[in-house]
This record gives structure tokens, sequence and C-alpha cells, in this order.
């Protein structure tokens, strides 16, 4: 039986200022909660309908189907909720190109970002402070356990991106034709940003090279592209720069 | 005032079966709502908190906020909700790319993927009769207007792919690495499948070209890309074909 303190503690885990202090998130469905485990990332403690072998029995709680609907932040819950300790911040590799947010604001977009990083081999996902948490349970959810092989950090995002001595490509509106554009380089930095006003003018500023995907309809429409499919046509691009000559 | 009847006939509206009867369909959200009554479809009729100038008296019913809730399918109502006419089904040009699609099921990845066309000058989406209805408010909320510009056909697909004398191009996760594949040509059916399971055996059989897009990660990790973001990456192949020597 789970207590009312046991409950409130979890789902307090929803909220990023719980999350800090507690340094636990939360993950549920069973094939991320399976990725996890199968990750470094550490178990804290798994409520679970069906017990799993693979856990040690002091890691896991038995619960019921009703009890895991007053803990689970689905609208319709899974079998099990687990809580992971959140893993300490690696330091970024930049022999490789790295994805730069800027205000990416919804969680969903924030999680097919980090999944398609995972496809294209993107190992590091840095973020302005303003940007979604990646540990927010609906960012989990649609990583479908991406997050376990991508790598994100939180950090001034002007001044990394100063201090940096890679190449700083951004994707706006107006820029140059990605397509026609130099070959794209194999280590760099893709900063895109804030799905309604785009990249903010301070990161504007640190951007070497503008870069923007043409539209091929209507040239009167001004409607822009969603912030995660720019970003799958653009990794998209630098990753086919890396194999066709 | 509305009545109770008008109530019911408007959220029935959620309901294919319904929509197929009255040929009408749901818009909310105002730039929607205003690319809507920019296009071809025609107002039926739009209920409003605040008149709209451009739209006849006798098209529009200034209603309240709790009425706007209670005819709503938003979680939180606009400002209004539009009915529209179902458009006829227009000629497929078979001059241009055209996509089709297997199965797609999720109404969001349907309005990214309307999207996605506008944006790459895809006039004409075709889908099998399994694939979301496009006039699902859901599916009107994700195109932002998109539906306006790009037309949607439901059709026998298999039996459209065997009597077509274009090219089939379908997304397969074992197709030919498509950043290395020969150049894609200006006309010709690409074909997307099912969230779950992608293109079915009975499609497939029609497809004359797999094409895959590389996966760069961790190759031992099965899960695949989301369909609207595979749609981006393919599409954003096939049209830089048409620009890049």
């Amino acid at each position: 039986m789970l207590s009312r303190n046991q409950i409130k503690n979890i789902t307090q885990l929803k909220y990023k200022k719980y999350r800090n202090t507690s340094q636990l998130f939360v993950a549920e469905g069973s094939k991320t909660i399976h990725e996890l485990l199968q990750s470094q990332i550490k178990l804290h403690h798994l409520y679970t309908t069906q017990l799993y072998p693979e856990v040690a029995d002091v890691l896991q709680t038995k619960i019921s189907k009703t009890e895991l609907k007053k803990i689970s932040f689905l609208t319709n819950p899974n079998t099990a909720l687990a809580i992971f300790e959140i893993p300490k911040e690696k330091k970024i590799n930049d022999k490789k190109l790295i994805v730069a947010l800027d205000n990416v604001r919804d969680p969903g977009n924030l999680g097919t970002i980090i999944r398609l990083c995972d496809w294209f081999g993107i190992s590091h996902l840095v973020c302005n402070t303003q940007t979604v948490d990646c540990y927010n349970p609906k960012v989990i959810q649609a990583t479908m356990g991406s997050i376990t092989r991508v790598a994100v950090s939180y950090l001034n995002l002007e001044e990394y991106l100063r201090t940096s001595t890679l190449p700083v490509f951004g994707a706006f509106m107006d820029g140059e034709n990605v397509y026609a554009s130099s070959k794209l380089p194999k280590q760099g930095i893709l900063v895109l940003g804030n799905e309604a006003n785009g990249i903010s003018d301070a990161i504007a500023q640190q951007v070497t090279q503008r870069i923007s995907i043409p539209r091929f309809g209507d040239l009167k429409v001004t409607e822009s592209l969603n912030v995660a499919n720019a970003t799958a046509i653009l990794l998209s691009e630098f990753m086919r720069a890396t194999i066709v000559p």
C-alpha cells in the first residue's frame, strides 16, 4: 500500500523544482523503463503491477492498478512507473556535431529532438536554461528511451557559443539555402530556436552561418516549419554531408 | 443563445460518421479559421465571442465564452469555432511528387505531414481509407491552415499504386540509403506507412524502390524515426534533388 506521503513525493516530481531538489525523475511506459534499466542511469525505485525479474526486490514495490493511477502522469497509465536518479552532466565532446536549443518550450518537441539526435548519432545536446527540462515526464515519454544515449546540458548558451571555437550554424527563415550552401562540416554547433520566435537576438549574434530550409510551396505564406521537423531536416543535411562527396 | 440541439450538432462533428453525413468539419484557432476564410473552402457557420467584420452577419453568431466552452474540442478554447463545408476531392495531378499514406493513425502526425507537404510544394496527399480522417478536428488544428493548400484524397491505395505508371518509392527500415540512391525524380509517389508497423505487405508489393534514412547512432537500437520526421527528411531529399545538380 502506498502511503499518502509516498504518493505526494512521486507526483510532485512533475515539477522541476522537486526534481532539482531530489535529483530524481519519473519514467513510464515499458519500453522507456526497459531502456533506462539497461542504461547507466540508476534506478531509485520501481512501482509496478507485475514485479520485474531483473530488478532487486528492495528496489521495487508491487502496486495495484488503482494505486498506479494515483501516481501516474498519463491519462492511460501503463503497468509501471519508475523513478530514476538524474545522471551527472557529461563533458561536452566537441569533436562531433553538437545541437543547441534556444528557448524550446514544448516537451514533445524536445523529446522528438532528443530522439532525432539519437538517430543521427549526436551525442550531446546543449540547451539554454529557459529550454524545457529534459527530465520533465512528457519529455522522457517522447524520447522513447533515447534519453539514455544523448547527453543533455543546460548552460548559459550565449557564453558557451561565444567561447567556443567551433563554427556556429543557426536555423533562420532568411538564412542561406542549406541545400546550396558550402560543404557542411563534421564538427560544429547547430542552433535551433523557440517555436514561435526562432533564435533570440543575443544568440543570433553568436551565429557564424545562418542557414535555412527553402520553402517550395506558396512563398507568400509565412508559417514556418515546426522546430522538430526543421531539426530532422537539418540534421539529415549535416549527416548526409559526412557520407556523400 | 445556443440551443441544446445546436450544441449537439456541433460537438458530434468530432465523429467521422457525422462529418460524412453532414459534409461539415470544425476548425478552431484564429490562424486556422483566418486561413480557411481566405481559401476556397466554404464557411457554413462561425460561432465567435467577437464578430468578424469580414464575415456576413447571417453566417456568424456571437456567443459567450461559456457557450464556446460547451462546443469547443480544445481544453483551452480560443475565441471562435468555425464550421466549414468539406470540399470536393480534387483530381490528382501526377506531374508532381505525390505523398501516399498507408494506415497513418495519429491525428498529430497527419496534420504535421500536411504542413510538410505545404512547405515542400506537394499539392496532393493520397491516403488509404484506414488513415485518420483529415477533417478530424485534431488534424485540422495541427495543419495550421495548410489544409487549404494541400488536397487530400482517400482511396483504395493498393489499386491506385497498381494502376499508376509513376515510380513508387516506399520508406522502409531496410531500404536503399536515400543519400546514396540514384537521382530522385520530380514525378513519383512517396509512400509512408503506419506508426508502429510501417508499410503493409499489400502496399509493399506495389513499391518499385525501397528507400531508407540511414541511422548514424547506435546501430543495435531498433527504434525507428517518427513517421512525420521521416516524411520531413524524405521530402527534403526529393526537393533538394530538384535544385542541386
